[in-house]
């Protein structure tokens, strides 16, 4: 018998594989697997779904991370998602996972994280399951929200000359990653160090506390903004540009002087030499979202100081390029996070 | 500052401790958190959801779990829930953690398992997430489904006087278990044994492929019964029973002889020397459907022959009480499965 490691494939391999055999049986069941979340028919209101798996060691280091900030953050990737396509979250599910390690006190600390989420974003918590675990800290998040039906925006639908949008800024929770990393070692080496995190406290804060762009949704809907194609930056803006191409069947022109990177990020990526818009194409867990529009749109989105227009939409045959500050042109590939990666 | 250990509040404890403080925010969050599924209201119809996780180790042993049965099983549970609510189960999601121990021929068993189970019972998968784990094999499904709205049943709403339901037969899962469990200490200790089950498949099947009550949940539509009170018995026939009367605010009589009970399940109980009422009571993952029906539907209920009458509901303060074969009476407390038991 053969024997293909999972590595082979990568994640979105894997789930390929996995799922391309899916036929919908339910007419109910508007959007399947392969977008940020299903879509399912209710008379015109559409129920918007999506779910996210988190498992210690793998997603988080709880040497770094707050348990509070933790289930906040739980909460809100899930919720990322239900923007992304263009409707508004209402309910969510949870199930844990816990070994004996962890007390009442500390899964109370998770809680209270998770019940600020809820809280902040007006979504019911409503259900889930509680059990214990061999080894570490398992997390599963259901997500619910409600569209209007016309109103959903999938990532296959981006058309050639249409704007590319980015919410926020790029690149921040990446370098904050790297400083909490850095600390980590220093204090296994030398725990009388005290870390010093002071002055990275803003891609810090983005790499725990990172939040959901309502804003941006209500923005866009306020607008009468329908956007052509949206998705959120989780594994980092390469790899969410290369899924709407492919799934458009476009290409798309970036220009590197365009990308939104925060000060406070630029000075915390030179402390590690690293250059900043290698952060923003590449570094993950951003949560800001990524979104298409036509061009008779553009006015209005300029309205908006946390949306930066950052290129277009071009045909397939041009691929997926950037355009550098020096005039050079590259491809851009995906560099983000594979759950998979060795 | 203080330490509360998990197992000291129990699964329930602990979910009752977490969760007491929420408010549902939405007019759509019909039903949160504390039955078998959650209910959001879509003009009329009405959206029915639930969650499990499964952890390896903890809810299941590869060593005697083939992954197909695993996949088909992840699923069916969750439906089981749906129907427990009085609705049709319609889509579900899936998200796995797996180590690198596990193949992707593996995975396409597990997956042969999923798809083979939303084929039976009409669902679709519509999302979900794969990650990879440190250890082992999670598992996190969460099931939707539809309800009229004044037809979903809920644990909360037994009479007295109601007659107690149950479908199927009681305690076969629990056996199995015992007989996989010492065939699987048999092989660790002499590995050049072979297993011996041929006689037992009935009560090993049970475990391994359970199935979620669809026909049950049907009949009573077709015969316009609608349950005041149901719930699918995972933990065990004591433990939902005092779900029911506490949720209900009422007690219950049960009569022994009335138990329904296989004859393969009762002459392999007896090879245990275990008693098959004590299976019966405690013995989890039966996945049959408990409810309670109000009295002038009995002669509907006597036409289905998988549905047996077991007692019926007191007032609160006669508790819950089973009465033997031998005339004697005694309180029933819940020795059910416990997430949290050492």
């Amino acid at each position: 018998m053969s024997r293909t490691e999972i590595k082979e494939l990568g994640e979105f391999g894997l789930i390929h594989h996995l799922t391309k055999n899916i036929e919908l049986q339910n007419a109910s069941s508007i959007v399947g697997v392969g977008d940020d979340a299903a879509v399912i028919d209710h008379f015109g209101k559409q129920t918007v779904v999506t779910t996210d798996m988190l498992i210690e060691g793998v997603h988080f280091d709880l040497a770094y991370t707050p348990l509070k900030h933790l289930g906040y953050k739980s909460v809100v990737v899930n919720l990322s998602d239900i923007y992304a396509m263009n409707a508004a979250p209402t309910q969510i599910t949870l199930s844990i996972g816990v070994s004996s390690r962890f007390s009442v006190e500390a899964l109370d600390e998770f809680y209270e994280g998770v019940y600020a989420a809820c809280e902040e974003y007006g979504v019911d918590l409503i259900g889930g399951d509680t059990c214990s675990s061999q080894k570490g800290f398992i997390i599963s998040v259901t997500a619910l929200g409600e569209a209007i039906a016309d109103k959903v925006v999938l990532r296959s639908t981006a058309q050639k000359g249409d704007l590319i949008c980015v919410s926020g800024d790029l690149g921040a929770a990446y370098i904050g990653l790297l400083f909490l990393e850095r600390e980590k070692k220093i204090y296994l080496e030398s725990p009388q160090v005290q870390p010093d995190l002071e002055n990275e406290s803003y891609v810090i804060g983005r790499l725990l506390k990172p939040r959901a762009r309502k804003d941006i949704q209500e923005f866009l809907d306020d607008s009468a903004i329908v956007p052509t194609s949206m998705m959120d930056i989780s594994d980092g803006l390469s790899s969410e540009l290369l899924h709407i191409c492919s799934k458009s069947g476009v290409g798309c022109l970036i220009y590197e002087e365009k990308l939104p990177i925060a000060e406070a990020s630029k000075n915390a990526a030179y402390k590690f030499q690293i250059d900043p818009t290698a952060c923003a194409l590449s570094g993950g867990e951003d949560y800001e979202l990524l979104f298409t529009i036509r061009q008779e749109d553009y006015e209005k989105i300029t309205l908006n100081e946390q949306i930066s227009v950052i290129g277009y939409v071009t045909e397939a045959e041009k691929g997926a390029t950037l355009l550098t500050k020096g005039g050079n042109s590259y491809t851009i590939t995906a560099q983000g996070w594979n759950a998979f990666k060795p």
